[in-house]
C-alpha cells in the first residue's frame, strides 16, 4: 500500500511529530511505501493566489479561485509546489492528515494545503463528488491531538463531539472527493500525560495502522439515500455526521475527572 | 458602536466584498465606527511561526506556538502586524467575520488570523474562557457565503446543518473567548442568483445590521450547566451546538429543488 502523510505541526519534538514518525516506522515495517509532506518544514505557501498558476488567467481584482483552478488545471498551468503535492495524492492508496486541533479545526497551513492542492478541476467539479468522487477506491484518515481532555469532546461535552468537529474533514474533504474515511485516531491532551502514557498512545496508533485492512470505515449515507435536493429521503434513518445521534461506536474513551485540564 | 470586520476574500468584485461594503455603508450611516481588516489586500502572513515575535524565545525545532505566545505576550514582544490586529480587536464592540465557506469551514487565511492574533496570553489561557472569557461584553457574528444551495446545509442535508458547520467559530472562537455570538448571516450560493436576488440578500443583510440591538444572541449553555469534567449535567436539557436537535429557529430558508446546484 502507498501512504501519504500530510503533516502539519511546526515542532520536531511535538507529539504530532512522534505520531508521524510512529506511522512511518510501523507502515514501513509492514511493507508499505510512505511519503511525508511536512508542511511547516517545506515552508508550504499558505495563501491561495494568482501565484498558484504559471500563467494566471486573471490577476486582476476579481480573482475567483475555484474557477481559475478549473481553467488552469485544463491548461496544465499549476505552480510546481502544487503539482508535486497533486502527484503524491494521485500516487497514494491511503492519505493521513496528521495535525493538532487548533481552535476546534485543522491548522491554517493544512487548510491552505486543501484549498490549493485539492483544486477544482483536479479534485472535484462538474458533478464529480461523493459516489462520483475523483478518488474513489482510496482511503483517508485523520490522526490528531487535542489540547483538552476527552470529556470536553464527548457528545455532551462543552466543545461538542469530536466526531462532529472532524466532520468537515471526514465528510467535507475526504468523502466529498471520493476517499473512504476511516475512523479518526485522536490523542487527547498528550501535553497532560506522562511519558509512559504517551508511549501507550503511540502503541495504540501503531496497532491501528497495522490493522487498517480490517477497520470498518465511517458510515456515510450512499447518494441514493438523498433526494434531488441533497436532503435525506423521508424514509431514511439518519446515521452519519451531524445527523448521527448514536455515538456508541465513536471511541471517545471514558476519562476521570482529574484528567480534565482547564486551560 | 465600534465594529471590526475581518474580511477574507481575494476578489474585489466578489459577493463577499459586496457584503463587506454593504456592512461598512449601513453601519456608518447608522452612526457606528467601522474598521476593516482586508486580509488578502493586506497580504496577511498566514503561517504562525517564530517570526510572530520580535524576540523569539525558542527558534529551535521545538517551537510550541501557544506556550511561546503566552510568554511573548507577557514580554510585549509580538510582531507589529499582530499587535495592530490585537488593538483592533480590543477597540471593537462587535467583530464580524466575512468569508466564503470553503471546504465546509473558514478560509485558511482567516484561520491563520485567529491562530496568530488570538494568541494564548492575549485572548485566552489561565482559565480565561467562556463565562470568564477575555472579551466578555462584546459581540461577534459570522457573515458568509456558500457555494451550494441551502438544502445541502439543512438538518438532513448532505453536508450537515449550517449551524453545526459554523459551531467551531460561533462556539469555539467567539464564545470560547467571551464574545456573545449573534446568529450567523448566510448567503446561500450567490453565484447561482440573479443580480436582483443578490440585491435582495444585501438588503436583508443591511436590515440585520440595523437591528443588531434587538437580535437575540445564539443560545450557549452557561458554565453552571456543566460539571467539573465540562460535560452537561444530567438534568440539563441539551440546547446548543451539536447537542442541539431543535433546529426550528436557525433561519435556513426553504428552497425549491431547482435552486439545487450540483457542483
Amino acid at each position: 500500500m502507498k501512504v501519504l502523510i500530510v503533516h502539519a505541526h511546526p515542532g520536531k519534538d511535538s507529539f504530532n511529530a512522534a505520531m508521524k514518525d510512529q506511522a512511518v516506522q510501523t507502515l514501513t515495517a509492514d511493507g508499505h511505501d510512505v511519503q511525508v509532506s511536512d508542511l511547516y518544514a517545506m515552508g508550504f505557501d499558505s495563501v491561495p493566489s494568482a501565484a498558484d498558476f504559471t500563467a494566471p488567467l486573471d490577476t486582476s481584482d476579481s480573482l475567483t479561485i475555484d474557477l481559475e483552478q478549473e481553467y488552469q488545471f485544463a491548461q496544465g498551468e499549476f505552480s510546481a509546489d502544487i503539482v508535486a503535492e497533486q502527484e503524491k495524492v494521485m500516487w497514494c492508496d491511503l492519505m493521513i492528515f496528521q495535525f493538532p486541533i487548533w481552535w476546534f479545526s485543522i491548522p491554517a497551513i493544512l487548510k491552505a494545503w486543501v484549498e490549493r492542492v485539492m483544486a477544482r478541476g483536479f479534485a472535484y467539479g462538474g458533478g464529480r463528488k461523493h459516489a462520483k468522487g475523483v478518488f474513489l477506491g482510496r482511503k483517508a484518515m485523520v490522526s490528531c491531538t487535542t489540547g483538552t481532555a476527552a470529556s470536553t469532546y464527548a457528545e455532551d461535552g462543552i466543545e461538542g463531539h469530536i466526531q462532529n468537529l472532524l466532520w468537515p474533514v471526514t465528510n467535507g474533504v475526504f468523502h466529498y472527493m471520493g476517499f473512504e474515511p476511516l475512523p479518526s485516531f485522536v490523542a487527547f491532551a498528550p501535553r497532560n500525560l506522562s511519558g509512559e502514557q504517551r508511549q501507550e498512545i503511540l502503541q495504540a496508533y501503531a496497532e491501528r495502522l497495522s490493522t487498517l485492512d480490517s477497520t470498518q470505515p465511517l458510515f456515510m449515507h450512499p447518494r441514493e439515500d438523498y433526494g434531488a435536493n441533497q436532503r435525506l429521503l423521508p424514509d431514511v434513518e439518519p446515521k452519519s455526521g451531524f445527523q448521527w445521534h448514536d455515538f456508541e461506536n465513536t471511541e471517545v474513551p471514558p476519562i476521570s475527572d482529574e484528567q480534565t485540564y482547564l486551560r
